[in-house]
């Protein structure tokens, strides 16, 4: 971890080809990918391998007299969050939301218009804003992340995350979310597992809308998080905002996060990166049945195709664990009857 | 906070003191404190006005349709731990268990014999070993609580809290945790609330006995903590306990770890000590009717009575803002019934 950096800066420092990248990133949403739900179990996977797995494991450690139950307090699962709760393509939208609010801080910003990255930016050309690599962004997050207290930052996040809506589909983002793992996450607390997300993306924008979209309310929401300094202001106490890093949830920083969190090791982990690596081989690491599921994106027709070489989600080191160690690996075009709940709310 | 310093050592850097003054504590429990316990509502609680204050309060926040109604998911209360659910005295307990690891290291380190703060320690001499001041409780702390993985620190922990006993009374430190708070933590809960430790103490420390103790999950506990490595050993992933501070989670820094760790803010706080005061003064901060609650140690027959000059939990300050808010301040002495659960188990 680098503590001159912010918590967008080493998560996400490899946006930028993606950016450029953008056009050329297919996508649509046949209509006939859109299933019919019945009352079984997970109706959006199809009945395949993973599907087949994910049950198995419930059933195993649910299973009282089993030697593999385990007890409701220990069914701990984490998730990330990007690109596998919900999509995370051509940006993630935690950088959406950042340069939507450069656009909106630009009034009390006059010097802006002479200053990169925000120059270009307030042009409308994001490539070349970015073009200033991790200091640009840099620049972004610390004017978009910090200087306010937590209250104000939650009304921004709620105010933007309500209303913009995904370049490519038209939809809000919190539509953008994966159908099979919505069912997922209530499959698993309905056999008793307590859901958590885990997190390279900020801690207070995801707690902001996680709890109405997932169901996961605030303090089972483990993240990236920046500084904070509490205050009275006008005798009214305050939390604020520093431009200053705390912690960067990926990697080998998400078990770290695991115990300070929830102190608890997971018996099942999701992700859908290399930054989940570590999660999962946590996961993995303790005693009896463990689940450690890699959302594989394989679908350019109704989502994005992406993995060893992708500049967003990255999945190379992890796939080869996965493959390795015989992990669950969704294959999302063989795997998911549906993949967005559009037209079904 | 001091990025030199260890968690332990700027929160009791008073503890000094009290060790000195040890012997002049009084300490007694006469079985006539031990009343009989009926199905009412905090049966160890006198029907005094800090008892009135809490079911009114609760009354209040549950009752559907009330301008004060609160919904279940934003009723968080944060109790501290360390002379709010159980006692403080003569050293904080957790420091205890530094000091008996020492002995239990001391075969490890034959060079101790003639090195302070270990040598004085050694010989029994606890006075003479923390002579040294910050710098010598640093180094127990730091030889105690790290270079070992988690799951050892866990079972250290566990070994010592299930058979050392408190040099006063002779009973299991977790023994000594204060039966109106335990009736207090379950009359919250069967009323929807959630409850979390918010602790100066160490967060591994904490979670070995707080569900079983106070029916408080490790992710429900917030408290200090020492930085983690996650690394594989033998192919098998640990977390290495590091002898580098991580987050002193007292004073001002229980507002920032609520905020890091709940996400919400808690309409209802517990605590007994300076260290408590931003905690209360966030929790009443927030709109509508909250409790801050100060538990007043004044009993010195049952058990200690100390505020405003004592080197261990001092109460000083925020007794000053009890007083000038009007918070709820328990007054030991005439509050509670009874102090321990001594006799009922």
């Amino acid at each position: 971890m680098k503590s001159s950096s912010t918590f967008l800066e080493v998560s996400r420092r490899t946006m930028l080809s993606a950016v450029a990248a953008l056009p050329a990133l297919p996508l649509g949403f046949p209509t006939s990918a859109l299933a019919d739900f019945g009352s079984n179990t997970l109706p959006s996977w199809n009945d395949t391998a993973s599907k087949r797995a994910i049950i198995a494991f419930v059933e195993r450690v649910t299973k009282s007299g089993s030697s593999y139950f385990v007890p409701e307090a220990d069914r701990i699962a984490t998730f990330d969050n990007d690109g596998t709760l919900w999509a995370e393509q051509p940006i993630y939208f935690q950088l959406a939301f950042a340069l939507d609010r450069v656009k909106s801080l630009a009034q009390q910003h006059p010097e802006w218009k002479d200053k990169e990255p925000f120059a270009s930016l307030l042009r409308g050309d994001l490539k070349g804003a970015l073009a200033g690599g991790e200091a640009a962004i840099f620049q972004i997050v610390t004017v978009t992340h910090s200087g306010i207290t937590t209250e104000e930052f939650e009304k921004l996040v709620h105010d933007w995350i309500t209303t913009a809506k995904h370049p490519h589909t038209g939809k809000r983002y919190t539509e953008m979310v994966y159908q099979p793992m919505l069912e997922l996450l209530a499959y698993l607390r309905a056999n008793g597992f307590k859901t958590f997300i885990v997190s390279g993306g900020g801690i207070d924008f995801m707690r902001v809308f996680a709890e109405r979209v997932y169901g996961i309310p605030p303090e089972q929401i483990v993240g990236s998080s920046g500084k904070l300094d509490f205050e009275l202001r006008d005798g009214r106490p305050i939390l604020m905002k520093l431009p200053e890093l705390n912690f960067i949830d990926d990697k080998a920083g998400k078990p770290v996060q695991i115990q300070l969190h929830i102190g608890r090791r997971p018996i099942a982990a999701f992700g859908n990166s290399d930054g989940d690596l570590q999660m999962l081989e946590w996961a993995k690491g303790g005693g009896g049945v463990r689940l450690a599921l890699i959302v594989h994106h394989t679908d350019a027709e109704r989502e994005w195709a992406y993995d060893r070489n992708s500049s967003i989600g990255r999945l190379d080191k992890a796939l080869d664990a996965a493959q390795a160690e015989g992990w669950t690996i969704v294959d999302i075009k063989n795997d998911w009857k549906t993949i967005f709940p559009f037209g079904i709310k």
